[in-house]
């Protein structure tokens, strides 16, 4: 079944891109990876994919904002069957400060990039993460053919380059896909996200602050059971189709989520978090439909919520001396 | 029933926002407005509002993209009741060659000015033009509930803006609301619309070109009609809210609509038209649904087709020895 596949991974620090990255060479051994990313490798605590063979595997630090150039030599060079972009300013507070910088990375930096590979006859698909924010604060379960409603300039911004790309499928027949997956966790993520930093802050006896109480319902879904579906949407999606990624059931609050993980630990809830004002612009619900993936590709999540955090427990474990209290926090590059 | 509005409109050179300019110091005599367009005040022959008298109307020639600073001082000093941006880089077809500036203008510009005015409280509602080619290629009649499918750079950086700017209302309550019209047309347009084309090159004896035969079906609406709903919009529209604007029927081929002005005009359309080829990305169909304004400001278009092409007729006749050749092509300015 395995066939030499190349594929460049645009993002490949970011804790999704390096899981697929991961997940790609441990499912086909005879792929081959790109991993692009503007910052130099991250450390091997937050790598899944330092603990293979690295032959099959390079990479190249460049910025698509700057570099597109040099990019495009790498990517003419290695000519890849699949691009897979989960290049992104992240952080929703943050983009209310300076909007534009978010602006010019999600948007116009991403739509730079794609008609630059329009022209590329090699490239099989182009997998364009996003994200369910772009749909703003949704008071139902999310189709993807929602009106897109961002409340926040992060939201904005990947919608925005969403929509920059699409004229080049439209018109021009550019194999683009869209996955709009709901939070993901796993092993390996930054230690700023909630799950690891739950985590992170029990193994410490530090604080976790809840926002806002902790009301927030979310769903989670564990990064490899995205990483299988991505793969299955490079191989055989249909272009200009957006696909939804979300686990079962109807997502669980951030209060019950902390409640679970101490529960596992073993510690008291009460003793482990304090109370914080709510973020602005945080959408309250956010919960999508993905039949479209299970139905188009048989995909059913693996791995459920309990399982996944006792892994990601023991990851963090594993690597705790590698770990700093200024992992706890998102370091804005602009 | 008047009193004193300010309004600012900005993109008071394009024929929508001039003809907006001219409606509105007609419509209320004590309304006071500032226009501001990148490009300085254009000929007389383009201007309707130039035979009011100009007391009430002030010129700033200043650019969103590089006079922000200056504009916000313009707004601050003026402190307007209304924002109408009517702004856009236009044209379809050239957005393909450097996308990258449709997206600075339409989109980072828009989303910049629109992040200053949030913190201006005497502003009672922003009125940003959108457009319906943000839909793409509709088979049915489009709601303003329609996904976004745009199928070139152009209506994709005008999607872009539109939902630059909605975080600013979702989250910070900012007073913002979307018109998209149809095709419009009347008196002052620039002459490589189609309407305003077809009467000069008929005038003329030059040979009218009808991509891919005319096919493309249209809806045409009268900028005044357009111009009586914008207002009552801006005075009363919910805010968050998209408004399309659109005449009654279902559109017109633009092979009918030449058709017509040449009936009009009493000259044989055989002779006067050439066939082109299609343009890339043009949008096949173009109907939108109109009733949410129509419900909710007990409104309709009263100039029919017929009068308002007529209307057009008579101003190129009054202005015939001020236009030029020239007039007839689209000018880029980057």
């Amino acid at each position: 079944m395995s066939s030499k596949e190349k594929i460049i991974v645009i993002g490949s620090n970011s804790f999704s891109g390096a899981s697929f990255i991961d997940y790609v060479l441990k499912e086909n051994p005879l792929a081959e990876i790109i991993g692009i990313s503007r910052s130099s490798e991250n450390r091997r605590c937050f790598l899944p994919y330092k603990k293979n063979d690295g032959s099959r595997f390079h990479f190249y630090r460049l910025d698509l904002n700057r570099d597109l150039k040099k990019i495009m030599k790498v990517v003419r060079q290695f000519e890849p069957h699949f691009v897979v972009n989960f290049a992104a300013q992240g952080m929703v507070g943050q983009s209310w400060q300076e909007p534009q910088q978010w602006f010019q990375t999600n948007c116009l930096a991403m739509m730079n990039f794609a008609k630059n590979l329009t022209q590329e006859t090699y490239l099989k698909r182009y997998v364009h993460i996003s994200s369910p924010e772009v749909y703003g604060s949704c008071q139902n379960i999310t189709e993807e053919e929602a009106v897109l409603r961002p409340s926040t300039p992060y939201a904005a911004s990947k919608a925005c380059g969403d929509l920059s790309l699409y004229p080049f499928f439209a018109t021009k027949g550019f194999p683009l896909t869209y996955t709009r997956a709901t939070n993901v966790y796993g092993p390996y993520q930054q230690l700023y996200r909630i799950i690891p930093r739950t985590i992170y802050s029990i193994k410490k006896g530090l604080k976790i602050p809840l926002e806002g109480g902790g009301r927030a319902v979310k769903s989670y879904i564990h990064i490899k059971d995205v990483c299988d579906v991505t793969l299955k949407i490079a191989r055989s999606g249909n272009n200009g189709e957006v696909y939804h990624i979300s686990p079962d059931g109807n997502g669980i609050s951030i209060r019950e989520l902390v409640e679970l993980i101490c529960e596992i630990m073993k510690v008291s809830f009460s003793d482990a978090v304090e109370m914080t004002k709510e973020r602005m612009g945080q959408d309250a619900v956010y919960i999508i439909n993905s039949q479209k993936v299970r139905r188009e590709f048989s995909w059913k999540p693996q791995i459920n919520l309990r399982d996944g955090l006792l892994e990601t427990i023991r990851w963090i474990e594993e690597f705790l001396p590698e770990f700093g209290d200024g992992d706890l926090h998102y370091r804005h590059k602009p």
